[in-house]
């Protein structure tokens, strides 16, 4: 039967120092590297065997998965990445730091561009040092699809189309597919799989480094709940999400 | 134009223990980390900017592309595998010492399985703890064609429809292609592309981590001699390469 495992990228060097990051190329911290060696471990202990994985365009998301396949013995599958499970694009957010942010917006406005499920923050600017305007990983795609901001709702319109178009065809092969992503991307996907709705979803944190694992029908509907590999690490570390923007 | 960069992965651990390691799948040693990350080094220095990876399906290759990709912030290009540019298999050597075998076969033999052209060694049994009878990786290709034992002639054969069908493509698209493999699959690509006879390729020495690169014409041509991206780290390890079997 067809397998998701979905792995949220750890810790990475901006979430450390606080700043917003979206689709900023940053790379893991060495937390995040250890988190990445721990859901790994998690799958071999636990016998899930990833035939295909597919990620983000984002280093974070790929270094979890190769530091994870590494762990688990399974760097050979085949591999596909995406824009399309790319974090959310937080527009003229990226690259600033969360708590000067609060100052400057005011805490519901804040608030908002952080969980509301269909407001995106201010696009950002083409010339900010932290627009992909130009970055060449996304020369591929039409420049009129690419993001200039987004809603937790304009994330789930864009990864749709691709888990429906690609990586449903390999579940609907029986097999088992590995998505390395981001806390939004998943979230977006959860949201989806689990038929939630937009309040659900806001209160939904998804912890890093677990994998959370669906097993599904050929209709792609879940025939359990979906569990974590690790259930008592992974209420641990929704807490600690949950929390993150409170500091 | 097209340029084709090659990688050969550095130390594993049974390079270390100085076994035959053929399509064992051992991973790198803390040295071949090391050689990885100096290779992409490398990349990033001279501006060499891959746009698809090649790897072959064994670990130690796949590792070296992921280190190498993660120093060059090229985590995020496209990736393919391919049993066709794994290492030699190395048959009924696989797992053996190369000191016991040197003893058990003479030095005649030996030296003929190591080194010539087209004599493969005894093949490999399939209860052998070595054998890939049924090793996971490989159940998506037909079986019959799958070797318990190659010479680098029969290495050859099996690696240039690839590179002529998936690999060509690319370079033809004038993309920049990097392919991370094996001293022999590696070997042959470098008789293949320049015309070597059986004589010179069993001279050819390839050093380990040093990104060796082809520039090629539409013909697919070279249009100037190979270089290495550090020649002088490059003839050194040509050297201890050459060296390696006289321990």
């Amino acid at each position: 039967m067809p397998k998701l495992v979905l792995i949220r990228h750890g810790q990475s060097e901006w979430n450390e120092k606080n700043l917003f990051t979206g689709w900023v190329d940053v790379k893991l911290s060495s937390t995040g590297e250890k988190e990445a060696k721990r859901a790994g471990e998690l799958l071999k202990e636990k016998n899930v065997k990833p035939d295909i994985l597919y990620t983000s365009k984002l280093s974070r998301a790929i270094q979890t998965a190769n530091i994870a396949l590494t762990e688990a013995d399974r760097l050979w599958i085949p591999v596909r990445r995406s824009w399309r499970l790319n974090e959310r694009h937080y527009g003229a957010l990226q690259g600033k730091d969360k708590a000067e942010t609060l100052k400057q917006f005011g805490e519901e406005k804040f608030n908002t561009y952080r969980r509301s499920y269909d407001v995106p923050p201010p696009p950002i600017e083409a010339s900010s040092p932290y627009s992909q305007k130009h970055d060449e990983r996304y020369r591929d795609v039409d420049p009129e699809v690419l993001p200039e901001t987004e809603s937790l709702k304009l994330v789930i319109e864009r990864l749709l189309p691709f888990f429906q178009d690609e990586i449903a065809g390999d579940l609907l092969d029986g097999k088992t597919v590995l998505i390395t992503a981001h806390g939004n991307s998943l979230r977006g996907l959860v949201k989806h799989l689990d038929g939630l709705t937009a309040e659900q979803v806001s209160k939904l944190n998804i912890p890093t480094g677990i994998p959370l694992v669906y097993e599904l029908d050929e209709q792609l509907k879940p025939t359990k709940p979906r569990y974590y590999l690790d259930p008592a690490a992974a209420e641990a570390g929704a807490a600690a999400v949950a929390n993150q923007g409170k500091k």
